[in-house]
């Protein structure tokens, strides 16, 4: 996630906005880069890796002097994490520069017209769109310049935004992605969070959505996009900058499933167009697609779960065989790739040691290997013949939330691509997954607001030494994601099983008060679930039971239920993890653990 | 496992005969029969199903008077349970009957044989050859007749047999099937097992592998397959009747474990003849074979780990790529089948509720299947196209033992065959293969004698709450097979992982002297899954490892060695996984629990 840091005042800017930008490090970025107006130009510096290494080159900041300036710190979308694609990114003639986080959907259809009309792009970013037009807008109003820009672009975006023609003022407007306005006796700054300005200020202005601010020493304005001034009242900050850094919440797993309808958002909307998926990104013809015999799915830990209901996704709507497996078996059994075959490798961090081992195994036998990874630049990215990005920003926290529901997400998006090439949908059925697709995301939302009623429920479990997940199909790919969590950051032994599996020994564990989780959101196999809940309960066993509202009776057979909002079958498996993220989250915190970093672990896995 | 009880002395036979096979009936049939000389005649009676439907039918003995009879539960092999089946079997005259326990592997050969000879078969099974031969060579001794037979007949037998020339006089023989004779003040008896006679008598004669016994109210005559006597002593039994059923041991369990020798080799040695295997029963063309595309494995509970570990042999040995797949998962996925390809349920008792249901999905598909199944006649084994079937004999305890290691040893054999057939492997590896396949039944047996060291260890985590099995490759399946085990028995929360998995959150809950049991038999894999032990230890666990003593440098990096004899890498988990289930045994036996009917469970589920 990319960290916004700006600054106009009495003092000099680069050693504030430095600091600024080092206070938003726990965001993750790969880049950074910072452009000061020192009273005659826009002198401007950036630097591939560490902050450390930008605040060496200019010397923390005696380099870049002057009293206006504006920084960032890059997490890769578009382009690999360098110098070039590093922000800030300015126009041809170093008149405007432009610092940005979020992602601009329609950037490609823009570059396009701009070099058209000979503008020359010098990296590979969605945001220098952005400075390239505001020179092509601008007549002398750099709001007027600003609004226009927003008209026309698509997706999110906070921006910091600096004028020659106009040196002493910053400029900033946001959509979608946070920014905040800070003021103080010696100047006004601009953040896209609040740790980076806590130790000069805790008077906040918070932009919303479709505002532009211009900040200068006399004033501090904020319009809306038709140009209309809004007032605005400024809040004071009274949380600490640990807090603070957390957006709020007390852990970042906490924010991060709470940025769970956004990332996936982030992820899905800019595909689809007009009621098309739009995968170019695969780099498959339909020939390819429509010839193909056969996907493996290759991945580790959770993002081995993604595939497991990938499978189910993609085999029920393509009809093309998937084999999900775990990297350090597939990579060590003598795999046998089949021609027309297609090896899918998912990793949040693009660093998973075994993962990448895998995916060299199948280039090295000469097969198509797709990734679905977070991280742009990282290492399966750039060794794969293809990459579908998950957006869901750096994740911090050792348990996955928001990548692995990206990731989720992306399986949707290609098995519905798929299906539609091979002709095995209808173009109605593909209709109506798609729009419930793009309901997911406000689905999630939803879904978090019953945070309370799991985190009461979950403090009945604080003591549990075993909790068993079940569920079929779907339900079972998705227990097996609920109990990992689980285990990973409650220390709670936890397992999951094939709903239909358990009594084949496992049901031997069962006592009076063993709670088992059951996932019954599958409409055709809802009755053999619901027998099997029958079964434990039979032992004693207490059931909490996930469901949707179309299967009332449940009450019937569940000791507590928790519902999900109703949603297409093959899909439900994104809402229903929802509530089984914060169930661990909740047991994790009540048992007073290290929820982000839980003992043992670490966030990526690099070696075998 | 049939049962064989035989009478003759002063006392009507048929009672007490009918008495000796209810005391039998724990080994498990499905048909029983009894022959009865009534001082003219030798009068027969058979009747499939339960022991009370042959009680009833001769109204408890006296419709079948006389002194001297043999009776007898069958277990089908050869054959499905049937009246005409059921033994006893009678040439065509009804001068001789006979009774039989095991296989007569080389029975098709001496069918055929006596089929030419104009001999005429009313039965399926391979007795009925036992019968025809007997009276070929019948001159008008029975014992000679009797040695001839045991020379030209190949595999396991206890028999009992009555030849109406020599009226007052019961006959019996042994070679691999267990034999007893008793005797006390009223006559004299044959059994397969103590327990058939213990309410008569406690002075028994244990029968030696091709000895020859003959009974009459004069004399007890033990000889040797060359017709020479033989001195024996008789023994006094001390054990109670309940110690019998199970052959001295505990529970059956410990039977069952050390049944695994003689099952695996009844299994596997009917089907290898001068170094070739016979799959004739498959029923498959070596063209068809060698168009195999796909091989789905499906089956549930331990016949699912040997689906894993089926999975590794076959692909490795055949290069035909196999999916192992839950039958309750299997059937409702809408599973893509594929053209050229073959289906394989394996289920013990072949009444498996979900296997059946995914066999019944494939067979609509048009999909050939092929079952391995221990009970003969069962619905799975009808139903399919073909069956191998195990020769494990009943399994009492809910827990497998013998039948899964059968299961097993049908998948080596089916892969070697496949191998041969696709010329995927050289004769010489075949060969190297074979020989190593047929070590198989004495390594167990080697291994057997290690049950002390293991009840020593076993003794130390009676208390244990939490166990973790891990290992890569064929040593993750027999993992499963070794978790699976001990939580079904002990109650303990076992789980096992694919070693490269553990780090990806199951690490977390690694403490202080938490157990793992590491298998490390696979040589390629070795190094690293020494790395995964290591990393547990160094969080504290406990790690007890399995390996070969190719690998002594293993007693570096466990807390504890056991070692398995070296066989070819894709065999070594019929021999790891021995260690395993004593492990599961003892421990259950520690914590005082009930060894052969663990809570909760059934035998075989045939529910979904």
């Amino acid at each position: 996630m990319c960290g916004i840091a700006g600054y106009i005042g009495k003092q000099q800017a680069a050693p504030i906005i430095l600091d600024g930008l080092s206070k938003l490090e726990y965001r993750g970025y790969d880049s950074a880069g910072i452009a000061v107006f020192d009273g005659q130009k826009i002198h401007m510096e950036k630097a591939v890796g560490r902050l450390r290494v930008l605040d060496e080159k200019i010397n923390h900041g005696a380099l870049l002097p002057g009293f206006c300036g504006i920084g960032h710190t890059r997490w890769a979308t578009h382009g690999c994490p360098s110098d070039t694609n590093a922000h800030p990114h300015m126009n041809e003639e170093h008149t405007i520069a432009v610092v940005h986080n979020g992602i601009i959907e329609n950037y490609e259809k823009l570059k396009q017209r701009l070099e058209k009309k000979g503008y020359r792009f010098v990296s590979e970013t969605d945001t220098e769109v952005l400075a390239h037009m505001l020179t092509e807008y601008y007549r002398g109003d750099p709001v007027e310049a600003i609004e226009k820009v927003m008209h026309r672009v698509e997706g999110s975006y906070a921006l910091g935004i600096m004028f020659l023609d106009h040196p002493h003022h910053i400029y900033a407007a946001r959509k979608d992605s946070p920014l905040i306005v800070g003021i103080n006796d010696t100047g006004k700054f601009i953040a896209s969070d609040v740790p980076a300005i806590l130790q000069y200020t805790r008077t906040v202005y918070y932009v919303e959505n479709e505002e532009i601010v211009c900040l200068s020493n006399e004033h501090t304005r904020f319009c809306n996009i038709d140009g209309e001034p809004i007032e605005k009242q400024p809040v004071t900050i009274d949380w600490d900058i640990h807090a603070a850094e957390k957006g709020g919440y007390e852990h970042f797993m906490l924010k991060e499933i709470h940025e769970q309808p956004k990332a996936v958002r982030d992820t899905i909307s800019p595909r689809i167009h007009e009621n098309e998926i739009d995968l170019g990104e695969i780099g498959m013809t339909d020939e390819e697609i429509k010839n193909l015999r056969k996907i493996s799915i290759v991945a580790c830990g959770s993002a081995y779960h993604t595939g497991a209901a990938g499978k189910y996704v993609i085999e029920e709507l393509t009809r093309i065989p998937v084999e999900t497996d775990l990297a350090s078996e597939f990579r060590y059994r003598n795999p046998i790739y089949q021609e027309n075959s297609l090896v899918i490798i998912v990793s949040q961090s693009g660093e998973t040691a075994d993962s990448l081992a895998a995916l060299r195994d199948a280039k090295a036998h000469g097969c198509k290997v797709l990734s679905i990874v977070n991280v742009v630049g990282s290492s399966i990215a750039r060794e794969s013949d293809a990459v579908l990005y998950t957006w869901a920003g750096p994740e911090i926290s050792v348990a996955t939330t928001k990548a692995y529901s990206c990731q989720l997400a992306v399986f949707y998006l290609l098995a519905l691509k798929f299906a539609q090439i091979r002709s095995a949908i209808t173009p109605d059925t593909f209709q109506t997954l798609l729009t419930a697709l793009k309901q997911l995301p406000d689905q999630i939302e939803g879904l978090l607001s019953q945070k309370e009623k799991i985190q009461f429920f979950a403090n009945h479990y604080l003591a549990t030494e075993h909790i068993f997940f079940m569920g079929r199909g779907i339900d079972y790919a998705i227990s097996m994601e609920g109990s990992l969590k689980l285990k990973e950051i409650s220390y709670i032994h936890s397992e999951a099983y094939a709903a239909g599996e358990l009594k084949h020994g496992t049901i031997s564990l069962m006592e009076e008060g063993t709670l088992v989780v059951a996932l019954a959101t599958q409409d055709a196999l809802y009755p053999k679930t619901v027998s099997n809940m029958i079964e434990v309960k039979t032992r004693g066993a207490f059931v909490m039971a996930l469901s949707t509202k179309k299967h009332p009776d449940i009450e019937k057979y569940a000791d507590y239920v928790l519902y999900i909002p109703e949603t297409q079958n093959l899909f439900a498996g994104s809402l229903a993890i929802i509530p089984l993220q914060l169930f661990a989250y909740y047991v994790s915190l009540g048992r007073g653990l290290d929820v982000d970093k839980p003992r043992n672990l670490a966030k990526s896995v690099t070696v075998e």
